[in-house]
């Protein structure tokens, strides 16, 4: 897995440039081309800053090049801020200078249509050529803060502090209003990266330098949509759970597709590529989903100041009981648990506090507490072998010294290897204490419900990286070549559409449990095939030109006897071609009835960005009016399977409920993980349904009843 | 309904005295006798205001009294902050000298348990005897900002500003939190009521007199549970939509039912009391419930600020592209609909706005967007006829005058009558932009999502007050007296559980509609039984005492003919008296077999607090797996009910998919509003579960299979 982080083109130019030229720098005070020179400038960069403007002899004292080609020194990094027309010309001139990174400020590509279109795919074009790295076009730049480059090669006017959080943002508007928002929230930023049209380097690029990146532990990212999205999967799953020290990745994707589209249809086909199948993507790939930039940064703070927590079971300390019920709400509501302190931490805390305080969890230790009693309880809750994590709560009552408590807090922080966070209620009387807080890397929230979210969001990550993991499993009993040979048969026919009998034969080759069948294109043939399957049978209309089979008669079910079967053959043949004059018939299937199970669907759809995609639900009314679907990217490893399989809201059908016995899960995991196998091995098929796959009590399987298989444009 | 709005205590001498005595005032600086004291005097009290201590001859230079009886004048209001013990005799003296309000500030009461649970008794007795009105005990105080009495009758420091905002606590410290975070947000407030142990007056009383308090306009609410849970239904109803000027209420109902007594059983019964119960009245009561604090205020803030919307379709207005996606999707996630703006809008916006703007909702104005340019746009949306409201959004770029934008906002807002909200994000640079907005009633959001959430509870009030209602409909062929009559033959023979002959009877004679039935105590009867109701039948034992019938042989199905009734007579008989020696047996019961329909559930249950509680879902696995069920207060109004069948997510199945006919609704409304009836008519009955109640097509109604009736404990 780690090969995903192998880079496809060195960033270390854009990041940690030795040298920057900025083309375009101007002398116009209110230009962009100034104020990117002045903040590389006076922001205290290490490194050589040549102007280039072919007007100026110096821009801010500093001598100007009339072109890159004439700047003495190599050039690592250009930022460009010429207009757009002149921007192919200026790159062609940085490839031939030898500059391997390049930042293209400048707008008037992509999002302008038309000629945009054409000029970004030249500058991707001569980008490549020469082996550049580069940045946008139309973004807001990139700023380092390591103190070894300190870099600020943007038009945000202020440095940020330096800290261990990296933002990527494909809005460059959201890049200053984070950065104003942060100031103001003491929140410091390794790296920040505003992507623009992401004509080269992309997230996925992004992603790969920052997983090394010894400066940055949580990633951060605002992303509209994404540019190579199964890399992106590959890559975020890496640094998520697969690296010495993984890193959380929050994102928020906005731009969620209209809900409407939802209601359309409820397939595979239909449901694929819409947010649910981000929403899937981005669980399977570790990434934490958000949904706003107030998230994006409460949960960082944690994650960067906090250790992780051992399990989700939660103290609550608290100096008044409204707010502690507020947090005990939300602790159910995000999942956690409340800790069932110890009888010793228990005994210990009554003996020492007054006999109003509460001593089961939540810890009350009422409204004239001081530091005193909150530094007790607090060192009590961190030794407590059934607690995970702290979260404290003040309320500003005329006794509480809220300074001296928040002081408390952080000498309680740094004995042991809990998570804590606080929340201070209020404003003014509080601001003191949260200074406090802030300074010395307590997590502080405004309300109790935000900061048990965001300690929900660090046990999520646990989760994630505490997750058993199981290989993919690969068949051997499968039969590649098989398939392989029937979708060729079909492309030589000039069709798309499987009929049922090939698609079944690829399920077949592939070892899935089909229900007896055969085919038959004479009734002696029909009544021959039905006996040797056994009775009773369902006979279906094989033509690739018959959608709608069951309006046509051209399905009938219970045949229970050979004379049946005969007679339904002759009167489907009348039926069909009364109704369907001129279409192909290709004989009947038979097949067995099937006993009674439950039905379930499985299904694949080839995603443009993601690759293929698997499908589970409940049949019938669960997926078609309830849409309790859930997806994956294929593969899938057998525990994936299984947990598709659990998260689906009707899984408990599944299970047994009211005596009725508990279904075969096993054997759909199984279906699905060759379902996945099928898609890996065999791209041209673009589409795949199994409908109804027919699960049986535990023990017994599943059987397949129905396949619908499509195959991708020739 | 407006009955339900008759006081029962007069409130006046609590929020508007003419004259105070704090009893307990004390010299200590530091005690809560004189905090409460120094804060009435000095929060400029517009009243007399007398301290009362034996051992004091004045207090902060004001003239003491050794006790109440002293006090020269008439006192409206006594705050009493004595010890516990004493305060009974306290209240006592002051019912004797003529006082009307108390405040109990003073702690020890129902809250330690033991005595103090007398004692709450004794105060309460003692304040209904001389028709006192008594806040408390174990509270913070009471606060009215009006300026014709401007008191702070409570140990919070700090006079707030005024405003048209009530918050009535359950959590006396998050009154001073609130307080707090109120200040930095210049926030106002009408009144701020912490009521403590309710003792004597309730979250309903004080509902009561906000109705109809000038100075309010929203009604926040903390509460941890109800004290008088029916009358706070009724009370909330009338002031959030039969008031002449409707009141929004918005609460926290904190201290939810752990999940887990949800899974136990997904009967009526057992789901009653629970959360979803609270959740339903709320819904039912036209209350906003909310999870937190800031929810609380952000919503508030735009209630009191902005007028209320016409619809839900909202325009964006911003200065760059990601934050407005990301108050889209919130658009999306919280039911309001992105306005399709005219194309007269649309074709003034594209001539005044530079070429790369965006003249579609979102508009985008582009980064370099000054005043001018947003009051030309946000002028265009005011007007234009499919905008029912607004949020702008501002990013601080190098080209933004903050201040300016801010301020032709506030020009905007005061042209027309749609609500207008902003989102300055940032922190620093937006911050001259945000004073501006807070000064002039602009709700400012910090987030986009934020703000259009608030939008979005604006659009849910309105849709609670412009909802179609109609009246209780009454019922005239039902006959209360047969029913009664059958209650009593059950309670005359020790029963609470009715046998199911008894509850079919019950229902037959509310006229609900049965699958024709019958009774009989011997073979011959029970064949005459069914050769009258038709073929085929089944046949269930009566017995008070075989709870599980089916395991005992008890249940038999599909009898089709009169020879087949009688032998299963004999052998039901036979296994009964085996399997169950000593039960009493009342004969059998003949059902008419029903056709196939879809299985729903009705069912009541009277609840301690709110009364009697509808319910319905669909049967089988959709409640007991998928625990889809809906809850309503009765009495039910036919829209009540239809809402109730729409709220459930499996409503869809009974309104036909995939070419399966539509269910009759209607008689399911009509079960429930004859439910409904009886629940209200036949206090006995404690619980009634109808399952199922098989639906049938449109047109072709509903029938009940099997009722179950639980009458009160004697």
């Amino acid at each position: 897995m780690m090969s995903a982080l192998k880079p496809r083109k060195d960033l270390k130019p854009v990041f940690c440039p030795h040298s920057i030229a900025v083309i375009g720098a101007s002398r116009d005070p209110n230009s962009v081309g100034q104020s990117i020179f002045r903040n590389i400038l006076m922001g205290g960069y290490r490194g050589v800053l040549y102007p280039v403007n072919p007007r100026a002899d110096f821009i801010l004292s500093v001598k100007a090049y009339p072109s890159i080609m004439e700047v003495p020194g190599d050039v690592d990094l250009a930022v460009i801020v010429v207009p757009a027309p002149i921007v192919p010309q200026v790159l062609d001139e940085c490839g031939r200078k030898g500059v391997k990174g390049a930042i293209v400020i400048s707008a008037g590509f992509k999002e302008i249509g038309g000629e945009g279109i054409e000029r970004e795919r030249r500058i991707k074009e001569i980008a490549d050529n020469y082996g550049i790295a580069l940045i946008g076009p139309n973004c807001l730049g990139v700023i380092n803060t390591d103190p070894a480059v300190s870099m600020n090669a943007s038009f945000a006017g202020r440095m940020p502090q330096a800290g261990r959080i990296a933002f990527i943002s494909q809005s460059g508007a959201l890049c200053t209003a984070v950065l104003d928002y942060a100031r103001g929230q003491n929140i410091g930023f390794s790296k920040i990266v505003s992507m623009g049209n992401k004509a080269d380097v992309d997230e996925s690029d992004i992603l790969v330098a920052l997983a090394e990146d010894p400066q940055t532990s949580v990633i951060l990212m605002y992303l509209e949509e994404l540019t190579s999205g199964r890399r992106f999967f590959e890559v975020a799953r890496v640094i998520t759970s697969e690296l010495p020290q993984p890193k959380p990745i929050l994102a928020i994707k906005a731009g969620r597709t209209p809900a409407g589209a939802r209601a359309a249809s409820s397939h595979t086909g239909a449901l694929s590529g819409s947010d649910e199948v981000y929403e899937a993507i981005l669980a399977q790939a570790g990434v934490l989903r958000v949904e706003s930039v107030e998230e994006l940064f409460d949960y960082a703070e944690a994650f960067v100041n906090q250790p992780l927590p051992n399990g989700p079971r939660l103290a609550i300390v608290t100096n008044a009981g409204g707010p502690a019920i507020m947090a005990a709400d939300a602790c159910m509501r995000y999942g956690l648990e409340l800790a069932n302190l110890t009888e010793t931490t228990r005994s210990k805390l009554k003996s020492s506090l007054p006999p109003a305080a509460s001593v089961h969890n939540p810890i009350d230790l009422i409204g004239d507490a001081q530091h005193d009693r909150y530094e007790l309880a607090l060192g009590m809750v961190m030794k407590d072998p059934n607690v995970d994590m702290i979260s404290v709560l003040l309320t500003p009552q005329a006794m509480t010294d809220v300074e001296e408590v928040a002081k408390a807090i952080v000498r309680i922080s740094k004995a042991d290897g809990k998570p804590i966070v606080a929340t201070f209620m209020g404003w003014y009387d509080v601001s003191p204490g949260v200074k406090v807080l802030n300074e010395n890397g307590i997590p502080h929230y405004s309300f109790p419900e935000q900061a048990v979210r965001a300690l929900s969001a660090m046990y999520n990550f646990v989760k994630w990286l505490t997750r058993p993991r199981t290989e993919v499993k690969v068949f051997t009993d499968v039969n590649v070549e098989r398939a392989k040979e029937i979708i060729q048969a079909v492309r030589a026919s000039k069709r798309r559409m499987l009929r049922e009998d090939e698609a079944l034969s690829i399920l077949e080759a592939y070892n899935f449990p089909l229900i007896p069948w055969g085919i038959a294109s004479t009734r002696e043939e029909a009544a021959k095939v039905a006996c040797e399957i056994g009775f009773p049978v369902a006979m279906k209309i094989l033509s690739p030109d018959i959608v709608h089979k069951f309006d046509v008669g051209g399905v009938i079910l219970n045949l229970g006897d050979e004379r049946s079967v005969i007679e339904a053959f002759d009167r489907m043949m009348q039926q069909v071609s009364e109704r369907c004059p001129g279409a192909r018939i290709d004989g009947v299937l038979i097949q067995k009835m099937a006993t009674k199970g439950i039905e379930t669907i499985i299904g694949m759809k080839r995603d443009q960005l993601f690759g293929p995609m698997l499908m589970f639900g409940l049949g019938g009314v669960y997926v078609e009016v309830l849409k309790d679907v859930t997806f994956r990217v294929a593969p899938v490893r057998e525990l994936d399977a299984l947990r598709m399989i659990r998260s689906v809201r009707s899984a408990a059908i599944l299970e047994g409920y009211r005596g009725q016995p508990p279904s075969d899960i096993d054997a759909i995991v199984e279906c699905i993980c060759r379902l996945s196998q099928l898609a890996l091995d065999c791209e041209d098929i673009e589409e795949l349904d199994v409908n109804p796959l027919m699960v049986f009590q535990r023990g017994e399987g599943a059987t397949v009843l129905d396949a619908r298989i499509l195959l991708t444009e020739a």
